[in-house]
């Protein structure tokens, strides 16, 4: 099973596909979207859109894990967030794959055991989990990495559950 | 020339399509998409990407007016409606279709002719430069029609200017 780990952003949108395997799970793919912040909007999201389709093509995931941003203080990120988050979770429900949202707190809580983690915290758990050389960079890419992981916890306990 | 105006919402998207005509500007469509709140997010989006697309391709614009919004009190409404601009705008911008954002008050500056112009005026005034028998219903596509008005609006302005 694939899985791909998206924190969405229009400036930076950071990506990592996981393939579920014993004993630890294989990145495919693991970078950053960016866009221009110079250009229009509109633009922006088109842009990111054509990349968000290659990434499907290449990794052909049957999972979409994305983060849920609920307190945002800033309203305009929260717009910007939401436009981008909008555009990639149309296109993945289009293609069939199911997305499913966590919050930041329980992608923190599954990588590091608690959701008051920082951002260095969750890299090194990261790079840990995923049995790297060397922590993932930039953090976006981590981050996207933190919540594909999230979402192989949850889907193993809720495996484990159910024996 | 053909102007798409859109209200956006993943509840309640309003939209309105005006050919731009000497004396009043004729709607060729007017009317609201819903999706069901009862529904997962990411298949709201994609049903509201598929409305959008046939509005698209029925109606042919030129242009894709659409309100911009800044000042949502509310963080949860402002990533929902981020959500459904950015479907929008990322669709619009593929195709090829300009994409004008308008504020608020912009728009019911230019129809109503003050900033603070309430909802009833808005489509009273919609009603009058439509030259329609009745209101538009309901307020959400009238707001689409007030958006599309806007931006004929200021591109006459513009004409004028050159000139």
């Amino acid at each position: 099973m694939f899985v791909l780990g998206v924190d969405p952003g229009l400036s930076r949108c950071g990506y990592c596909c996981l393939q579920a395997a014993v004993p630890v799970a294989r990145p495919v793919a693991l970078g950053v979207i960016t866009t221009p912040p110079s250009s229009p909007v509109p633009a922006r999201l088109a842009e990111l859109l054509d990349e968000v389709r290659m990434l499907f093509d290449e990794c052909r995931p049957q999972v979409l894990a994305i983060e849920r941003v609920l307190f945002q203080t800033n309203v305009q990120t929260a717009m910007s967030v939401g436009q981008a988050s909008g555009v990639i979770m149309a296109e993945a429900a289009q293609r069939g794959i199911a997305v499913v949202e966590y919050s930041p707190n329980q992608v923190k809580e599954a990588v590091a055991g608690h959701g008051a983690a920082g951002k260095e915290q969750v890299t090194r758990m990261v790079q840990t989990l995923l049995d790297l050389p060397a922590p993932p960079r930039p953090a976006d890419a981590a981050d996207a990495a933190a919540i594909a992981l999230c979402h192989l916890a949850q889907s193993a306990a809720l495996v484990g559950a159910r024996r």
